[in-house]
């Protein structure tokens, strides 16, 4: 792996650290439109692509016969902070598929944000399987269970749900592999975080995937317009996808169904811009899922969808970090790289065609 | 930046996430004993180099004059997680000064221990600067203070003592470019997350110093005592020095003086090898200062350090890391890479001539 690098830490004047990887910006027919690094290479896209393995929720009917708000559906794609609002919003899911946290095979750890995880603690709670990162897009597979079951014994069908050969199961990789054209049968496979399945494919396919989502060019009917669902459905409830503080969060509570964005694990970053028609995919070689993708995924924002002033400074506080210290005094910054700029250049030029 | 892969992780058998860096093994000569990757490079050592910005509070006198613990001076060198004992024991050293925490310039942070930070969350207290993990170097700077000033007014005198050019820091600095033969005034400098300089220098150099840490070669007599001194008191009380399941205390628990490790932040890790004369400073590209980090050094100290069977058998829990998700499932590995394996067995072909 030789990825350019990306993303240049500085403090004060001076390089302290870098971050390479990879980017593919992809139309609905498959078409390259930028890329840097290599595309073509199977990585674990992870909890990037929540909102394919949410397709079936939506495709099956189980999100209309169980009534699910946009809140709840918004959850389904997440990887959440924990606070106290994804936790319930997620048990009000298991409720209306006549389940509780018990039937969560996703495991607990204490909430992502710091915040909550303190105000669990002073009250003397300890986190539960809702507060997981990824409990509402567990509590969407229960859902789908629902669908998929229709009938008695529903808590007997579900357990083991995680696992690759569960019919649950079988319906989300379906999906994923009608998304990314990726045979996924004989593509490498991981346990995620969460314990479902994740695939190794190459971000050409994923950033298609994302073109696909934004577009519903190249999806069956039922996919793409619960894809449509899907984003409106983070779109009005951006809060859901992620929460207090984070980018994904901020960025689609400014610019709305403009901008879908998930990020992952191990540094996986991906978009769909439905303006342009356009998947975005991202992988930092060295797995930072924070800084790292934050700043290569503004930038290719910043490049691609066109934004009006406030937008703009907005989208350059993200795309240029200030970094501080713990007195508040400025110590450095986040920067794109030159190879990204350029990237971002062409974007621009694009836009104006 | 081109330097070698160092780090593998793994999620099931295929590469997920890889980490790059540079490594310089050097003796008290100055010798290169190993080395992968740019070691002339200046970087940003942060808080690897403690043990180098303690020499004067212990060369001073103050550390006899005040009456400093093993576990005080300990602290002094350390990046600690702001345990309930490492915050009484920064409180023990201003006290000895006649401080109290109110003198801290290094900001408040909450701990990095997630279980000490929800014990005060759960106790209803918020953190103060002694939970920074630069409360006992900080302390250790007013300590200092006190032999350099001695008069009245401590107080008054030790108000900026994290500016390049207070008295104190002027000490401190001049002990880091004795250490390292770098010339500080030319050296680019930056702001520390705990608000004093850093100065960018070669791997080969901060090697080099930790070798005469090591072995009190090319430092003076004061400075080599005072070395001889930290790395005791630190063998002594390895908990002081970073806390609760840190890497850096579960080694120099099981290794004691054999091994003096220090990490930093950015991804930055020195050590002194007494036995073998040498010192060593990794830097990994990407700022990973934990799993990064830990298995190069990991990797190092068994290539460089003579281990019986028990020692071999926990130093490669922390070489070869398995990973584990939320369920407990394992679910991949990080392993050193081919690279740092071969420089590793030279390390070992080395130790039996």
């Amino acid at each position: 792996m030789s990825n350019p690098v990306l993303v240049n830490v500085m403090r004060g004047d001076e390089l302290e650290s870098s971050h390479c990887g990879a980017v593919a910006v992809i139309d609905a027919d498959g078409a390259i439109v930028a890329s840097l690094g290599d595309i073509e290479r199977p990585i674990f896209p992870r909890s990037a692509i929540k909102v394919l393995q949410a397709l079936p929720l939506v495709a099956s009917g189980a999100a209309d016969q169980l009534g699910l708000s946009d809140a709840e559906l918004a959850l389904a794609c997440a990887s959440h902070n924990g606070e106290a609002l994804h936790a319930q919003t997620a048990a009000a899911m298991l409720a209306k598929a006549g389940l509780d946290a018990s039937a969560l095979e996703c495991g607990t750890h204490w909430p992502y944000l710091d915040t909550a995880t303190r105000a669990l603690a002073a009250q003397g709670r300890e986190p539960t399987a809702l507060n997981n990162n990824c409990s509402g897009k567990h509590a969407g597979f229960l859902c789908l269970a629902c669908a998929l079951h229709g009938g008695v014994n529903l808590r007997q069908y579900v357990a083991g749900y995680v696992k690759p050969e569960h019919s649950v199961m079988r319906e989300v990789t379906a999906a994923l592999q009608a998304a990314t054209g990726c045979d996924l049968a004989t593509a490498a496979r991981g346990t995620d975080g969460c314990s479902i399945p994740t695939y190794a494919l190459p971000l050409r396919r994923l950033a298609l995937a994302f073109a696909r989502v934004g577009t519903g060019v190249g999806l069956s009917a039922d996919h793409a317009r619960a894809a449509t669902r899907l984003r409106r459905a983070v779109a009005q409830a951006p809060f859901m996808v992620a929460g207090t503080g984070r980018f994904d969060t901020r960025v689609m509570e400014r610019l709305g169904e403009r901008v879908f964005c998930k990020v992952g694990a191990e540094g996986v970053f991906c978009a769909a811009l439905p303006e342009r028609g356009l998947g975005v995919a991202i992988k930092i070689d060295d797995g930072n899922n924070a800084r790292a993708c934050e700043v290569v995924m503004a930038a290719v924002i910043e490049a691609f969808v066109s934004l009006d002033d406030a937008q703009a400074m907005f989208m350059r506080t993200l795309s240029e970090v200030t970094l501080s210290n713990w007195n508040g005094i400025v110590v450095g910054q986040l920067v794109a790289a030159p190879g990204l700029r350029a990237l971002a250049g062409s974007g621009q030029r694009g836009r104006h065609q």
